[in-house]
This record gives C-alpha cells, structure tokens and sequence, in this order.
C-alpha cells in the first residue's frame, strides 16, 4: 500500500479568504467589558468610547517601505512596525492606544506561513501597549503589498494633549533617544550586508523595529509639555512643521544631538535630515523640559535638548561655532 | 518677444507630496465642536467621543476592486465608492456615520487633476452622510493603487445594533432595495462596452456609486430589528454568516427576489451569489419587517421579504414549486 503524503496549505491561494479569516482569527481580541463586537465576525466593531479621542491611520507600501529581499526581513517585524509607526502618531498626541483596526492587502501567492508570522507580529505589538485589535480587512492584490493599520486612543481632556501649534520664543526643544539610528540602519539594508557587529544591529533594528515612544508621550503630557511630534519624517522636518503658519524660528545644535552609538558626529545629517527615528520632539519652557527628563530618566529613556525657539524667522543648524547647511531635508512621497 | 507658456504641475510626481496635501486641504474638514483636531495637520485627528462606537475598515484594490479602464470610469465616482462600502458597514450595525480616515497609496504618475476629482468624490460621499473627514494619510507606490478608508460611528447604546448572531426560526428574511444590479454592471463593465440604456446605466451606477443603507439601518434597530448584516459578499453568503454556529437553516424564495429593473427572473443567481450590492438583510419577526417597511415605503426604499429562517440546517433555494442549486457563492479573495 503506497505512503500517503498529506498535502497541507501553502498559500493564500490555496487557503482562500475564509480559511485566512480563520486561521487568523486568534489574534483578535476577543470581545471584553470595553470591546463590545469585534470584527470580522460582524460588519463592524462596537466599543465603548471615550470622552476624548485621537485616531491616526499610516500605510506601509513594499518596495517603498520595506523590501522582502532585505537581509533578515522578518515578516513578525513588519507586523510590529505597522502597529509601531501607528502607536507613534498616537505617542506624539499624548494619547493612550485603545483599539486597532488592520486592512492588509496581501498576494494570493504568499506563503501562509509569512501571512500568520505577519499576523503575530501585529497581534504581539498591539498587546504590548494595551490596544485591542478590534477589526480589520484583507483583500487580494496582484500588486505590491500595501499595509494599513488605524488606531484610535484616548486622552483625559481636550487640553492634554501635544499639538504642533503653539511654540514660543525662549523655549527649548528636545528629543527622546538616540537619532540617526535609523537612517544608518536603511542605508545598511538597502547595500545588502548583513549586519555585522552588535552597532549594526542596533541600527536595522531601529529602522525595522522601533520602539514607539508612547510612555514618553504621555509623560511630556503629565509634565505639562503641550508642543510636540513625532519625527518620523526627519527632525528637520518636524521643526519646520512646529514653526508653519508662525514669525518664529529655530536653531539647532548639530553638536548636541544624541546619535545613536556607532554614529560619528560628522554623520549628523542621518539624525537631522533622513531619520525615521521613530522619537518625539517638543518644544517647552526649560522648566518643563527638566520635569520631564527626570521622569523619563527613571525609565531609562534619555530626553535631550537639542535646540530653542526663538525669533528669527528660519532653522540655523549650529555646529560649535560653525552654522551647517542642510540640502532636500525630509523624505516626499511621489518623487 | 515669445510668448512664455505657464507649465504647471500635471502628475503626482510634479507636485509632490506636500504639494498634494497643500492641495487636498480644501477637502478636510476644519475643526469644529466635535472635531477638535483634524490631521495631517497634527500627528492624528482629535474629537469628542460618544459613549458606544461602531468602527469598520474596507479597502479597494485597483485590477481587483475596480479598474481605470473601464468605459466611464471616473475617479469623483471611485472616491464615493471608497466611502459607501465602509458607510455600508456602518449601515449593517445600524451607527449613524461620525468621522473617516482616509488612507491612499497612489502612483507618482497619476494626474493631479484624478487625484483632486478622488478626494471631491471622498469629501463628497462623506458629508453627504454627517461624516467628517477627519485625517488621512497619503503613500507612494509603484503599484496598484489601493485605497483604504477607516469609519467610525456611534450607536445609542449597546443593544441598539444589528448583529448577525440571534437569528430564531420563523424569523423572516428581507432586503432592501433592488437586487443584481450590481453584479449585472460589473459583467457589463467586464465586456467593455459602454451602458446603452437606462437600465444598464442603473446596473453600472449600481456597482461603481451604491447608496449606502445608512438610514435604513437606523430605521431596523428603531422598529426592534436586531439581526442583520450588509449583502456585499452575496445574498446566500451573508445568509450563512447569520446561521454560522447555529443549528438553524434558511429557505430562500428565489421567485421573491426584488430583481433590479432590466433583470430576467431566470437571472436570479446574480442576485444571490455575485451581489456586491450595498443593500442590508436582516432577519426578524414578521411584525417588526412590517414595522420597518412601513417607515422605509415613506422613504421610497422598499424592505422585501425574501425568506424565512427555520430550523433544518442547510440554506434552500426555492423557486416557485421547484427547488434550485447555487455553485460557489460568494466571492473570496486570493482565489
């Protein structure tokens, strides 16, 4: 009698839609006392809500964000760093995440196994800050795949929160962590060496795997810090944004960011221009600042003032005694 | 002297992104009472919560979901679309529409002039239902585009809504509006020739610009309606979903199916199988379906029963005297 060989699912294609929706369906959160319906399994989700809300919503695109033949690409990661990119827009409010909902568009030729690695690296990464998966969507594409997560979270009142406006002269401006990290950690990837020494995995894992900064959010929040962002699109960036629609400038001392380890100071631009530093900036009353840092300092996370609001319209970049120039700062879709 | 001719920014990649978002600004909401703060200006929108939400989120992928060659097609209309499908979910659950976030991955070489057309169709659908357009994101790809809305509702408290779980034998099953347009508009589109008739136009606009059940939705859960769902993935698939778990079944009266104008009673299947029509089920005692049907007449959408819910397992076809068969209902992606 011939041996019979199980032939088990190897793709979405062979897995269909269905068989997905219930192969993942341990990874959603199972309806509690605040999340009343969790989809798929009905139209749409039901919680119970908040008195004040703040919701964001960020889109990971292959090729664009991610390539899958990066050395040591793991899809459990990019699970992560679609909720992480998500819970930072969340951290740069102030508020505490609450619920997720994850629309993926996957290609029926993935391997089922990358899809449930992609799937737990989601789930992992939205428990470990309290957020319940409340819902989502997948849909088919012959494409690129193309990755939406939307969170919503909370903040105690219309006032505790971080918002751009609002920076005056005299203030200091500040980051959490270490910058440039993650720029280094792209440029590594994308000349497809492999990470070598303990530095180099530090800093693929800041581009691939960051940390979303939402305790530090909620404590520049608690020390009454009110200006602030993330600087996902550089720090240079986010200091413009701080400063639109204002006659306010800024300088920032070159000399004083805190580069990640294994950074030279001569490579400072991968911490002012490119980043994807998934960091805060804010902006306050030195007072403030101090507060804060000496909560954050508890947790380990340094807060470091890099620069100050002043009157003078435009960004100088000091440098010692030096003023540096900064070309084509902030990464632009579309071009 | 020769004349100079103004060039001006034709595609995506001309304008940029921050281009695009200066242009696109006209199509979010300002802020207001509920709406505290609307992104991207900051890192994520802010509103005044309510005590019971609804949130769902549905994507379109382009080749799958809809496709730019198709004869008529028009990006105003594909914004709507985007919209009406996740409405159509919060229709299903019977929420009354609050806030979107809108996330689109576009190609650099798309016109800028298809692109503002999106957004006013986006803009467009959502006020037309109360919904304000709260946030966003915008991606590049180098691929298909694909575009992904988040809505979220409220609900006057956590028992007036429709789910698919509770359905009692001798419930009646019934639907609102018309069925099969959709699928016959998208069979149309398919063999590329322009609609030529009334009828046709309505099968196209069917598929392509569906109205969303908002209203009706509201009106099942105040006339007591508590089970229900949207028909997008098919009649008999949604059928399933309400008996999924249950040792209940259903018997469908295929000579009862209010048939889209133009539509042959011997193509039922296209009603029950291939759908994507935006309409609701739901199932009920028959004083409540007359309860509802009453209040919708006044509205001119009729609520037609199409059938009962029983306790033999198994979902049963009838037409007239005779009983039909159904192969592969419902679509599914990655197949």
């Amino acid at each position: 009698m011939a041996h019979r060989v199980a032939r088990r699912p190897r793709t979405l294609a062979d897995l269909g839609e269905r068989g997905l929706l219930r192969s993942i369906a341990r990874y959603l959160d199972p309806p509690s006392r605040a999340l009343l319906v969790a989809a798929p399994k009905d139209d749409a989700a039901v919680w119970r809500g908040d008195p004040f809300v703040v919701a964001t919503t960020d889109t990971m695109v292959e090729e664009i964000d991610f390539r899958l033949d990066w050395p040591g690409f793991d899809f459990a990661m990019l699970g992560r760093r679609l909720i992480s990119i998500n819970l930072s827009d969340l951290a740069a409010m102030g508020a505490e995440p609450r619920y997720a909902l994850v629309s993926l568009t996957l290609r029926g030729t993935l391997a089922v196994a990358d899809v449930r690695r992609l799937y737990e690296g989601i789930a992992h990464q939205a428990r470990r800050f309290s957020c319940a998966i409340a819902g989502g969507d997948v849909s088919g594409t012959l494409g690129l795949l193309t990755l939406t997560a939307t969170l919503v979270g909370r903040i105690d009142s219309a006032r505790s929160v971080l918002r751009r406006d609002g920076a005056r002269p005299g203030w200091l401006l500040a980051v959490t962590g270490a910058l440039g990290g993650a720029a280094a950690g792209l440029r590594l990837l994308e000349s497809g060496r492999r990470p070598a020494t303990a530095r180099e995995r530090g800093w693929v894992s800041a581009q691939l795997d960051p940390t979303p900064r939402v305790i530090a959010g909620r404590v520049l929040v608690d020390a009454g810090i009110r200006v602030g962002g993330d600087i996902s699109d550089g720090l240079y960036r986010e200091v413009e944004r701080l400063l639109e629609g204002t006659r306010l400038g800024a300088t920032i001392a070159v000399d004083r960011l805190p580069l990640a380890p294994g950074l030279q100071r001569k490579e400072w631009a991968l911490a002012v221009k490119d980043s994807e530093d998934f960091e805060l900036l804010c902006a306050a009353p030195a007072a403030r600042i101090a507060a804060a840092r000496r909560v954050l300092e508890r947790l380990e996370l340094p807060l470091t003032v890099v620069g100050e609001i002043d009157a003078r319209p435009g960004i100088r970049l000091r440098n010692g005694s030096r003023m540096e120039r900064l070309e084509g700062a902030g990464y632009e879709h579309f071009r």
